[in-house]
């Protein structure tokens, strides 16, 4: 019970915080340094946890303390607390993780009728004084008293609109007089007793106020909120008040060490000739520029400047800091690390580490990876208003506006006369690619985080928010409904492939930034990780972009979405169609100059860095026409009985699609399922990888910079990954063959089955690389569709908590992350030399970019677009073991 | 190279078959015991191997050691090789493990045209000579070198035309010498050589034959199918040759020591006089039953008679024999394990332990408990021919017979007619139900083995077929097509559930049979199985029907199939739709008191024993119509424009099917999910369980008779077991405080995910239990979707012996025992008193059962007609060990 619960400024420092509070730590630690804090004292947190569990209101110790160091603030300020010269205070909270708004403060405590005569005439202001008083006691009415604010505010309003004035500061002495009375009377009225007018008691009142406040319900819900332990209890800062409002020659102001929206190394801030801090925030009067107290106060403003650049070498950090200028004296009241945009954050970083005020780690750790994101792709504008008319799933990162067009080829066409196209759909199709391409962003009603319109516009970098289940269009009707409001086709809507939200009309857009830099805390982040990153890329042109973004290698080149290009798809088709080999054959024989072009253009981006292509994966019937609309159009063509031919046609797709379905493609025929069942599909693909880098060898491409490593997918079996080898191998040995040449590659497969991790020992003997397929692997090991449960029970499940975070976006590692190490572990006790890299979504987060770094991956790899972030985060991953 | 490679039959015994193949062990065996074995020797496997390996032939040795024996054998029989009073010989393979019909036999070998003239002269009988012959050459051409057989059948059939006769039989010594001519002149023509004359060539090249048939394409086939070691080699049995077809004193027979189909305790077997073995084969001539033979030739009878008891008491095993009589003596020519039905296994095994022969667990030991599988259902007559036209997948065992019929109202009323009828339908749901219970067996042409028909059908313990991708129905035309062919509506079909088989007509049935010595057998394996055994029981007279085949309570009580029962299918329906919790808790009402009266007559049923309830586990969709033909019907009212208020139901029934439609519903919006998602829904569950139980204790039901057990399915994370733990903890003590009263009840978890098993310790601390869902956690380790595998690549992968089983069937050991095994430790460690059971199908198999046992599972659940397939496994994974 014995033992100090107090602390003089002088007596703490900024390593206290989990004592003092984070205020509490560095008003102490300004003071300690000599800066001009206004004096005062903080009860601890450990007052607080001891004053909650006893439950037993202040105890007699604690009161003495208090009384003890009221003493010696008396004589720091040579006033006295509820006599002549009073001295006035303020209580606030001060918590160890900041809680802004979340608890109590109360200003000017200590006035009562005595002191109120006794300021009035030290300052020779009754007005200002009883302005002051009339605040204290709706604050501490409201606050400890718990009496309702609408009470006071009647008050008030009652007084201006019997003098007819808009705002409080136009009432007169007078006014404040009776307003005083009335709140004084309400206090008694609500109370049934007289508002307290002994200091003392005010004050012990004030401090049992802050410490019940941490219990309050809405702090209890912030702290659950944002994971805040409910042990750390509050501190309560007892400060000597000093006023901005005393004249000319007083003022307010807040300040920046640097420029936080751009990060420039210049005091940036906003100041108040004669007024308070509510002031400045009521915003009834436009602040001035800092700069212009140069002019105004000069000697304050050197003062000021030079402590400001005190407290960012102190700190080491750019600060935010008030002051309060009280008759051509300053006070500093606070000072805290400053929130700042990203762009500013790497600026301020950077430049820290050439003014050698932190070292390059410390510049990395400063900087979220995540907070990189909105560099990364166009957005809106956050300061703009947007009218938010829907939802959907944030299914590819981007924003973008245009015209509402509900069909592909009307959206080909208006995008070639240069106009600004959204392209709006049920679910999009390998039909509707050319809309897709054209458009500037994909909204669908239908469809998850993996469907059509999400994994091609993902590929693209293009913005797309799916699965808008309040979206309905109405096709014949040329129009679409979001909720209950009726649009024609052609409304302007700017979609936030960030956040799923959809927004009326055209929003502000901000474009994607890379400054020098950016691009060279990046080139530190590089230095110190151990973790390579790759790219996902489909395409000479991801893979080009891949590179500029830092990317070692492509740990994920998808074979399929080179079947989705518009003039692929009907071969494509074709050869799922085919009933007999031949015919199958024949359209892969068309296939095959496409995919070899599309691999030549990629490896020719990636000379000299490894490029893993995986073979098709997705179950065939992805390439066909929707069954349902199918199913509709053959009903219709059977009862018009027009053309015979066509409906044939239309008869056998449908046939082939319906055999094609199946009740779970997640878990269907797919992958090296596909591979075994249809050897010919992946030996056209083999034969394609290797027929370009015969090619490029021929053009003069050393060998050495041609890596290829083919990989086979849903790999659950042994005998699966032998069998594939073995077609790989063959068919190249018959390509060399040909060819008189030899080629060195690598096979592998993707660990995306829990049971391909739990045999991983099996499957590394023929696999030269595991790439982890995070995406499928969750899917699995949870069993969670991810198209289905995005949209259905897992937002419930997230905003209950029974997830703390979705498990497609951070990889869960009790489950997923367990399977993981036993794959690792597995695989390299029966193949030491045993490449493992990650290239589901996850290999983009940082968090999981963590994990994956904790248990020895060698690589990630990631949509260009993310590989910033994981690089970032890859360095930092070596910094918080 | 030294070494004894061949042993005299009287070196030999039983013990020796690795050495003397299965047929030369029991040969020596008989010898030694002094039974009438026509003398003889064998060469060894070594010899085979050595030879194998060497490449060179017969090595000098070797042959000495044939010659030797060959001496002793001209010694014991009085006869000599290639000389007058010649000895005739067959050369018969004889592999460790049966390989029937895979390798080489030479019989009748040493004839030559002296050893011919001097038989012929002994016998007195030149035409039987002259048979033994041409079959001698047409055999040893055949097989020792590669002459072709078409060329010798020409030959016969010329001189059988010539004669103008039908059958071999009828040739007169004249055509034989011409026959015998034409043979050799062949084998000259042919092999540029003439027919070998020398007995020991003949003899040299014989063994030769045999050692090498091991290796022909046939016999390594037959080996990899049978994984029979390619490393075994075979033995070679030489034996002096004894004829059945030298007089009315001679003669050849075959019995078995008991009545191979009913296990009756007597001789039964058949005989011809006059004959050798093939003749019985041949079929031309009708044989005796052997009891006959008691009359035809007493003494002979008698010997046999007492040689067959000796043999079988000497085997301890019902034995399958074959008899020669020359000039009346009896030789013994061949004796093995007898085949027999499952119901003559039983009968055999039983009787046995009771005469002292063999001991229970030897009894338990002889029946493999899939064999009983033809005693639990009604089956097709195996031995009825059936015209098999098209084949499903095999989804509920059983076989029935009907006219078919597409339409669950029509089904119904011609059942309630009398008439048998099969319900044929493209897939069935809910609305079919009638149908379902009306019909003799279910047939669809889409679906899995998950699918609607599937599992209501293995419910009902009712034959069903699905999948039957051949079958095409044209409802308009009310025709079927299978493959090509047309059948009208009405058609009588067939369906064998236990295969797939689709058959045209009224196949003949064989009802199930249980015998007294069924349940003496099962009774013996419940005296040592440590494993428990429940039932799959959905409904009461599941339960009666579950302890009836001795379940020891209900595994698995699945509440969703109680809402598939017609009159509640729109209760059910209405509960889905509503808009409001208001609705939904308005249609939950009415369902309350009828789950409640199913768990009444459920936990009546199994009084004393644990019954566990499962909650609601499907995704809601599965209980509404199918989409497509719901789309095709709304399509179809809003052309017609017809009942408004009809278009506008369908259109929100069908707006409702389209929110609730997922990609995947196997990893969608189910089990526990829907629970948290709905709890009211839930709650009625629990509700209706207690209530039942207070029912019961109302009526004087003693409360240790009541044992529930409620589980959560598809649990995956903490926080679900703890929500819903709490759930039902909360919802039983609201019931407990109405009803005055309190129950013992226990919550566990369906352990069915991977991640369930990773985290099984997280789940043990609210869970009692684990039921482990092995044909879910299947679909999820595997990634395979069961309903789309089994039709899709399943096939193909094991026909490929990329799997070796079908996982659905047998327990994939190293991937999802694997994760029991994590499951078990990890929950056990946490909560020692965790009961952990199985309730997946693999449940009711012997192999599983045997895993399950070894990990040391408490209970095994399956459907009530698998039983006692799983009692006697579980008793045969005791001894196994």
């Amino acid at each position: 019970m014995a033992g100090q619960y107090i602390y003089q400024f002088a007596q703490g420092d900024k390593t206290m915080k989990s004592l003092l509070g984070g205020k509490g730590a560095n008003l102490a630690e300004m003071a300690r340094i000599g800066l001009p804090v206004p004096p005062g004292f903080i009860i601890t947190t450990e007052a607080c946890n001891q004053y909650l569990s006893r439950g037993e209101g202040l105890w007699p110790e604690l009161k003495a303390e208090i009384l003890e160091n009221l003493r010696l603030l008396e004589q720091q300020t040579g006033r006295s607390f509820g006599g002549r010269e009073p001295l006035l205070m303020s209580v606030r909270s001060g918590a160890v993780i900041s809680m802004p708004g979340m608890m109590d403060t109360i200003l000017n405590l200590g006035l009562m009728p005595k002191t109120v005569k006794h300021l009035a005439q030290e300052m020779g202001e009754r007005r200002f004084t009883l302005d002051c008083y009339r605040r204290f006691i709706q604050m501490f009415a409201n606050v400890v008293l718990k009496v309702s604010h609408h009470l006071f505010e009647n008050i008030l309003t009652e007084a201006r609109n019997r003098k007819k004035v808009r705002s409080d500061a136009e009432l007169e002495q007078a006014d404040l007089e009776q307003i005083v009375d009335g709140f004084l009377a309400v206090v008694r009225q609500e109370t049934g007793a007289e508002f307290p007018n002994d200091p003392q008691e005010q004050l012990f009142l004030a401090v049992e106020s802050v410490f019940k406040s941490w219990n309050t319900n809405r702090a209890v819900i912030y702290r659950q909120a944002n994971r805040i332990p409910d042990n750390l209890g509050t501190a309560v800062n007892i400060q000597a008040m000093v006023f901005g409002n005393l004249g000319e020659d007083s003022g307010t102001g807040v300040a920046f060490t640097r420029n936080p929206s751009t990060g420039e190394p210049r005091l940036y801030g906003e100041y108040l000739v004669n007024a308070q801090g509510e002031d400045v925030v009521a915003g009834i009067r436009t602040p001035h520029p800092l700069i212009e107290l140069k002019d105004d106060m000069p000697a304050i403003y050197k003062q000021f400047a030079e402590i400001c650049m005190t407290l960012e070498l102190h700190y080491r950090e750019m600060q935010d800091i008030e002051f309060t200028i009280e008759k051509s004296k300053l006070y500093i009241l606070q000072t805290r690390t400053g929130k700042r945009t990203t762009l500013a954050a790497i600026r301020i970083a950077v430049d820290m580490v050439k003014e050698g005020l932190i070292s390059k780690t410390e510049a990395l750790q400063r900087i979220e990876p995540n907070q990189l994101e909105q560099l990364l792709h166009w957005r809106i504008d956050p300061d703009a208003e947007r009218i938010v008319i829907g939802r959907g799933l944030p299914a590819s990162p981007g924003a973008a506006s245009g015209k509402v067009v509900f069909d592909a080829d009307k959206t080909q066409g208006m995008a070639q006369n240069g106009e600004k196209v959204l392209l709006v759909r049920p679910e999009t199709t390998p039909d509707d690619i050319h809309g897709i391409i054209a458009a500037q962003g994909i909204l669908t009603s239908r469809g998850g985080m993996t469907s059509h319109a999400a994994v091609v516009a993902r590929g693209m970098g293009k913005p797309c928010v799916c699965g808008c289940e309040e979206l309905k269009i109405d096709m014949t009707k040329g129009c679409f409904y979001v909720k209950d409001s009726l649009y024609p086709e052609g409304e302007v809507l700017s979609i936030d492939g960030s956040t799923g939200q959809i927004i009326l009309g055209q929003a502000p857009l901000i474009e994607p930034h890379f400054t020098a830099e950016f691009h060279e805390l990046l080139g530190w982040a590089d230095e110190i990780r151990r973790l390579k990153v790759r790219a996902n890329a489909d395409n000479p042109e991801d893979a080009r972009r891949a590179v500029e973004m830092g990317a070692q290698g492509i740990g994920l080149c998808r074979t399929e979405h080179m079947f989705m290009a518009a003039e692929r798809v009907p071969v494509v088709q074709k050869m799922i169609i085919a009933s007999t080999l031949e015919e199958r054959e024949e359209a892969l024989t068309k296939l095959l100059p496409m995919q070899q072009g599309d691999f030549k253009g990629i490896f020719k981006e990636m000379a000299g860095k490894p490029v893993t292509i995986r073979l098709l994966d997705p179950p065939l019937h992805e390439f066909l026409p929707n069954r349902e609309e199918l199913l509709l159009e053959v009903d219709r063509l059977r009862r018009e009985r027009g053309d015979a031919e066509q409906l044939r046609n239309q008869e056998i797709l449908l046939q082939k699609v319906q055999s094609l379905t199946e009740f779970n493609p997640m878990l269907g025929h797919r992958g090296c399922r596909l591979g075994l069942v249809y050897p010919e599909i992946y030996r056209m693909q083999i034969r394609a990888i290797f027929m370009a880098i015969f090619e490029l060898l021929q053009e003069g491409m050393p060998a050495d910079q041609l890596q290829p490593e083919i990989m086979i997918p849903l790999v659950g079996h042994r005998e699966e990954m032998e069998l594939m080898k073995q077609l790989v191998d063959t068919t190249a040995e018959e390509i060399f063959a040909e060819q008189e040449g030899q080629i060195l590659y690598l096979v592998g497969t993707m660990i995306e089955l829990p049971r391909a991790c739990l045999v991983a020992d099996q499957l590394a003997g023929a696999a030269s690389f595991f790439s982890i397929g995070t995406n499928d692997l969750t899917q699995t090991t949870l069993g969670y569709s991810r198209d289905d449960s995005e949209s259905k029970f897992l937002p419930f499940y997230l905003q209950k908590k029974i997830l703390k975070v979705n498990p497609f976006a951070e990889i869960d590692r009790e489950g997923v992350g367990r399977l993981i190490e036993i794959a690792i572990e597995k695989g390299r006790l029966a193949n030491s030399s045993l490449k493992v890299g990650v290239c589901g979504e996850h290999g983009g987060d940082p968090a999981s970019i963590n994990f994956f770094h904790t248990v020895g991956l060698d690589y990630v790899s990631c949509s260009p677009y993310r590989l910033p972030i994981a690089r970032l985060a890859a360095a930092r991953a070596t910094l918080s073991v």
